[in-house]
């Protein structure tokens, strides 16, 4: 670890602080499978999380909150209209808004929502796998649910090319996660094989970027906070587990003990 | 401890066992973050859940169930329809109906949504934090997304207020929970800080509730009831504890295994 | 055990391997309430679930994946015409569909929902408990929220019965499951009274059928797999659990234990 990674855990670990000492509600439009392991990952990592949904009241919402999440996992009509109001009213409100397109590509409904999404909101950060980044960023990926497949060697570039595309910061995950944003490029190696085996912990990794986003301006330093927490949490976790029962309630425990040592220690974040 | 005191938590037991004995139904329109855990603790204190919110079949739900619960906390124009017809439906089959209204104050649709129920339908109990409370009885109390604010020394005062304005026994809970109606007041000590780290534990303290109302027309009693359940099992839970993932499960351990005895022993219940 | 019986567990064996080897696409439009589970325990037993539930995507993903389940818990107009449009694509496509008919009997919406889907789509596997399929099979068999009631020995005559009605598989799960289908007769009595105390375990036991149907055509045989596995990880979860929620959590860990030798060795499945 080079002197300047070192700096880079230890800024996260001053973002973990803030965000347990500020409590900054973040607002998640989201999918109904995960949504209460993303409303408690959220309280775990020190935020306050609400997931009203409905259009007549999003607005209102999103004006009170410091950070929106936007999560196509079982999107439809009611919740996508509902989407783009929060979105360009957290927009207008200089507020950032992150998105997670779970699933693009396998189905024309979420390739096209989320292509309409990027056009018409600012997104602070994209975060997926690289199936699912890389039907945004054109490339001839196919997405098989909400898995990953591709190598993961291609995630950098297409993260930049994403990034260059959008303006956002687009973080791609998978065994090594790669940050993209103007031309820098982050890596993340925390995590374990075992957070592919229960379902939620996409969404749950872009819930905490979302509350990393409430504290700070530097987004792909809030990507890169909010997947150092997951996969050092899942770490953690999969020491001790019996199964993906166990596994799932220790990922929230380690989420919540993490303190700002254990990120400026553990947190494997670099600049490539 | 009194000995009307200890004659409170001694009923308290007495309807516990009911619940187990008699396994009421308990109809809940709810929020999709915390359904699954409202479910399970209905089963947990013994009761049998069932989630039904379509307009096409709520009402004839409400009819062969024992207790109606409507939650506002991800409210939708096709929810809280079907929470008008099943709260008329109960009221109609003089069913008790409880009444959880989260994040009232947050936003004008939550605010005017929990003001037009309260209107057209009795509520058993109203349960909900001090914000919320506050929001209701037309104090100028601030809500925060879901969560609580304003000093605990109002609690008492306001549930009285929106108990007189409704004639339903209103609960704000808290560090000391306050259960107002017609000119009494239960206080209920039970609990722990633990209880304010995870997702949905308020609504849990309100299907809990619910299920006390199925099994005696004493509200106030049955409000007693939910929170003292819920509070007791918070802090054996919070004894063993590894993060708010072991918690969470923890909590339903604990109010599964909570027994008659625990209650009249343990309950903190008093008539101030 | 005859040796028949035992070539039965064996053959369940191969089928769990064969499931960990092809990892096959789960597609699932369900009820909010065990939404979460139900995906979990499709990754616990080595599939892939998706549960995209929008009428202008279901058709693609009815496409794309090897099964599909319907499950009724919470039902609505639009969850139920995405139901009917997933159903008759994956009938097209020669693709396993599963009806979980939740709650059958107790309304009028759940009735006459599961007997229009009945007659319109061609099910391989319809699993309920002995209330629910006595509903469908004109039986005069009363439903109580979700629970099962009825003497168990009617259970093999029910499940006989809306086989010969549909041409369907029908599964009828109680302390004693019975799979009838073509005048055949499959018994499977592993599974634990604590399986009745947690939300959700009967959507699982379908969900679990789904995987099972996704890899062979066997579709009595699936659903043998999908309620010995979850039959088996209830029994061993029973052992070690403090309450219901240990026990939810347990029941994960056991599933995604369990291996093709507990199959063989442990399974209870016989010809009758």
């Amino acid at each position: 670890m080079t002197v300047s990674d070192k700096s880079l855990a230890q800024n996260l670990a001053v973002l973990l602080d803030k965000i347990r000492a500020e409590r900054p509600l973040v607002h998640q439009i989201t999918n109904y499978v995960s949504v209460n392991d993303c409303a408690n990952v959220v309280l775990a990592i020190g935020g306050a999380p609400v997931m009203a949904d409905d259009k007549d009241e999003v607005e209102d919402m999103a004006a009170i909150a410091s950070a929106l999440v936007l999560n196509i996992g079982t999107l439809n009509s009611r919740t996508v209209e509902a989407m783009f109001l929060a979105g360009r009213q957290a927009n207008r409100l200089g507020k950032p808004v992150i998105l997670d397109p779970v699933g693009v590509g396998a189905t024309r409904l979420r390739t096209e929502t989320a292509r309409a999404l990027l056009r018409e909101i600012k997104f602070a950060v994209v975060r997926g796998n690289i199936s699912e980044i890389s039907a945004l960023a054109g490339n001839a990926g196919t997405t098989r649910g909400v898995d990953a497949s591709g190598a993961e060697g291609n995630a950098a570039r297409v993260a930049a090319r994403l990034a260059e595309m959008t303006g956002s910061v687009v973080a791609v995950t998978g065994a090594v996660d790669a940050i993209a944003h103007a031309g820098q490029l982050l890596r993340v190696s925390n995590g374990h094989p075992m957070l592919t085996r229960i379902t939620g912990t996409g969404c749950m990794a872009t819930a905490l970027t979302g509350a990393f986003c409430a504290v700070t301006d530097d987004y792909s330093l809030a990507a890169a906070g909010g997947l150092v927490c997951l996969g050092l949490a899942g770490e953690r976790a999969a020491a001790g587990h019996q199964g993906i029962g166990s596994f799932r309630a220790g990922l929230l425990d380690e989420v919540s003990r993490l303190c700002g040592r254990d990120i400026a220690e553990h947190g494997r974040v670099h600049v490539e």
